[in-house]
């Protein structure tokens, strides 16, 4: 894994292919592509503090685990010490490392963590999970005062699928194991999770529960939270385990209390989730919408309807421009974007800066997947959009993990890009997108810079949906990340203006902590901390995420 | 309502009209309808302990809501004191009343509500919600020594759907609505909760809520705890209040952890719940199975298929032979049990005694229903079973809300009868059948009486389903109660032994928390118990449920 940026080394994001990309962005904001990237830092010129491990705690996890798994290498600390916000990557860049863990661990299995915590506890040192790295709030990084010892523990061991029960389509999955890992095991026995999060190759089923992650075909399969049935987790001086049932009315729902809460109340080590057969057939359409509005109304009547597709998504009109932007020169594009339809589309009275790109998936048998296609074509029709074929689905599925690596690209040529997602009611949407865009556009404004804001909705549901915002803008002079939360602040504030919540399936970590008030009302805020000092009295589990 | 049993008075269960119930309830547990009925006992004839409302609390409360909403009279405190399990049932019965509330209360609103917890809290009393007073699970009743003044708050008056948001599919109701009457102010307005449990006519918003209820069509429209979507919850100095959005990443779910609360957190004053337009098809199919197991494999293989229907409800050969012996002697039922049908089944090989029930339901446009049926229709067949038509699930719909009043007939005729139920994964369902009946049966044996355990599946799910159980017998010489304990436990003992859960949907009050460390391990136990402490660190809210 890069320890200055997304995904592995000798992967990145390359525009050479991509001829529409440097006019697009030099356009919107001002950046040129073209111009001489600034390199990330050699590892060697980060100023790593010293590892703070004493003597006596080293012996106790090397007591427990054998010395090789207890490593206090500047890289392997590093490495554990951020996820991958925008905040993450500015500050690892300039070497504003703060308080990295003084020790990696890498426990073997579930009887390990539970001797590696009570030597945490014992030592009253802080432990922080660690499962793919990914998370983009700040979940991963110790409070910047933080005097006591801070030990990452690395769940990559912990990356078994265990035991795949058939009858139930049921899986018990170690929480160490990444998406590709897990999907190549059970899909050897052909079943699949179905959760596919744009983090999917570098982040872990125990990441996702600590997270209430959301994957691309959750319509279908479920967010974690509907897919996790059970359970089990590393508490100081006790092992939570739920049962496999698929609904229980035994009190307040202590999984529910596990998921979303970020390493405060325990190691996740183990959960059994739903599996499903894979489909015989998968396809995901794309369509054009005349613009947004009429896009996001096909998506409420979708979801209104009997038709029940795997994905829904639609891109609006600027998001759709920066798609059009990154396709490659190929024939696979200039197929289902013809100067044929593009005519048709003319005719039509469309305002081709107004279009909006949507895919929608199907999944199940050949004839269910007809009917679904039936179904929503009508849906779409009555809105005004048209189908244009399996031709920018196939695009999606192949570049749909590839979307995180933009943004090193950007940060190499002096662009700051991040995401933040929301969800809500589908009569808020459309205000919350409004105000989300006036403020952000506000926020440029303020910086003095040229920004850009663009949205999907990523995620439907009876009652509302997933709004997902991606924002860039040239990086003005001074403090970057001072420029960075003046945007975010305003897009997460809008949020919370407009009846939505902080995040959809992001989680909260330092980054959204100081909205949780507004977001779940005092009490909630009172609950939440509750649990935490009740399950973690001495705050030895990754203080200061969620609420402090 | 009636203060010593189900339901409304004048209100009862005949077998008049049902020609086979006698001999049937004769067979197989060796009571006589015939014979003179025992009328419980006239409310005059009760021992009704004194109120202990002292004059301060007394002052304070009619402060709040005016000396006519707080109300000491003997029949509301019994009306208040319990719920209707069979052992609420005998002991009203035995005039065996212990710690009934020394006030009920009436507001009228949130406010009222507030104000009204905080002069309990002041006065350091007890508070105990009151819905519709349907529990059977022990969730209203203080606990016998409690040396404090005991106050039951009842939600009769905050009745209203106070908003429909009809973009999103969301309605604002307040808790104390009992399901008829927010259907009927929903259903003005083209909407529906589709929120149908067996209590449904004499159960509240609030209570679902607090218990975690499931309902009839809930394989469509989603549990009470799929269906809230917020929820505003008056706790000791505060109000909790989440926000309406249909997913959300914010740390541990404070919504779930209200949900199945049970008073211990609050009282809920509103919900803001999913609602559906009223489907344009409705319809409820029976069919029968020659087998309980290749039912059940039925059941299993249409929640694992592109089918959605709305019930997939299958019965025991038991509970088969109990509905067809409380059939009427009329024409609706000959017609799917005709003489030409039995001779089908003989000719195709079926031990008729082996023969088991089915409903599905199915819901939407006519062309969605139709394509569901047929995608059934295969399945049933495949299992070995046969479709009977509409007759049967007719007769399940004018039956479904009247099951709860034969309790008290029987009761009257010296019978006690009450029900278990549980969900498990698929693979568990069969054992823990065949292990639950056995159980059932040996305690029985041990009791000298002659008892029946019929079961069926009432909810399915993708990876497992509920078993709902019904037992009775004929109460032998000696404390009725204790008898009743000895099946009871039986059971419950066995969901935990076979890998299910104390209650699918009946939430656990004092009759399952005895087993809570082993249904969500003493690691959940300490969490309930400890967000409770949190958030009413005087025990001021409904002391001693779900955990102690």
């Amino acid at each position: 894994m890069k320890w200055w940026g997304w995904g592995v080394d000798g992967v990145a994001f390359s525009h050479d292919d991509k001829p529409s990309l440097a006019p697009f962005v030099q356009k919107v904001i001002d950046v040129d592509l073209n111009a001489p990237a600034v390199a990330p830092l050699a590892f060697e010129e980060l100023d790593v503090p010293a590892s703070q491990l004493s003597e006596d705690l080293e012996k106790a996890l090397s007591g427990v685990l054998g010395a090789e798994y207890v490593v206090s290498t500047d890289l392997d600390r590093v490495v554990h010490a951020f996820g991958k916000s925008l905040r993450d990557l500015v500050r690892i860049r300039a070497s504003d490392l703060r308080r990295i863990p003084d020790v990696v661990v890498y426990p073997a299995n579930e009887e390990q963590i539970v001797a590696v915590l009570d030597a945490v506890v014992a030592a009253d040192a802080v432990l922080i999970p660690f499962g793919g790295g990914s998370n983009i709030a700040g979940s991963l990084e110790a409070p910047a005062d933080e005097t006591r010892q801070v030990v990452s523990l690395d769940l990559g061991r912990l990356n078994k699928v265990l035991a795949i029960d058939e009858e139930s389509g049921l899986a018990q999955i170690q929480a160490g194991a990444l998406g590709p890992d897990l999907e190549q095991q059970l899909g050897e026995r052909g079943w699949t999770l179905g959760h596919f999060p744009d983090s999917f190759t570098h982040s872990s089923l125990g990441g996702w529960i600590a997270t209430r992650s959301s994957g691309m075909q959750s319509d279908k399969y479920g967010d974690i939270a509907d897919i996790t049935k059970a359970l089990r987790v590393v508490q100081p001086g006790r092992t939570l385990a739920t049962r496999a049932v698929p609904v229980t009315s035994t009190g307040p729902s202590v999984r529910e209390m596990i998921l979303g809460s970020e390493g405060r109340l325990g190691v996740i080590t183990e959960a059994t989730v739903q599996v499903h057969r894979k489909p015989a057939k998968r396809v995901v359409l794309g369509y054009f919408f005349p613009d947004w509005k009429r896009g996001v109304a096909a998506m409420r009547a979708i979801s209104a309807s009997d038709a029940t597709p795997s994905i829904t998504r639609i891109s609006d009109a600027r998001e759709t421009a920066f798609s059009f932007a990154t396709r490659k020169s190929s024939k696979g594009f200039s197929k289902f974007m013809s100067s044929a339809l593009i005519a048709v589309l003319k005719k039509r009275g469309w305002d081709l800066d107004q279009m909006c790109l949507s895919f929608i998936g199907y999944e199940g048998s050949e004839e269910h997947v007809a009917r679904q296609r039936k179904l929503v074509k009508k849906i779409v029709s009555d809105h005004g959009g048209i189908g244009v074929g399996e031709g920018p689905g196939a695009l999606y599925d192949q570049k749909k993990f590839d979307t995180p690596y933009i943004r090193d690209f950007l940060l190499d040529r002096g662009a700051l890009a991040d995401v933040s997602e929301t969800s809500a009611a589908w009569s808020k949407l459309m205000p919350l997108y409004d105000t989300t865009v006036e403020r952000a556009n506000k926020a440029f404004a303020q910086l003095g810079v040229k920004g850009y804001i663009m949205c999907h909705l990523s995620h439907s549901y009876h009652s509302g949906a997933c709004l997902y915002f991606t924002f860039a803008f040239k990086a003005g002079e001074g403090d970057p990340i001072a420029q960075y939360d003046v945007v975010k602040s305003a897009v997460q504030q809008s949020f919370i203006d407009s009846a939505g919540t902080l995040s959809h399936h992001h989680a909260v970590g330092t980054e959204h902590s100081r909205w949780m008030g507004d977001d779940i009302s005092e009490a909630g805020v009172q609950m939440v901390s509750g649990i935490f000092s009740v399950v973690d009295p001495g705050r030895n589990l990754n203080p200061g995420k969620i609420v402090d």
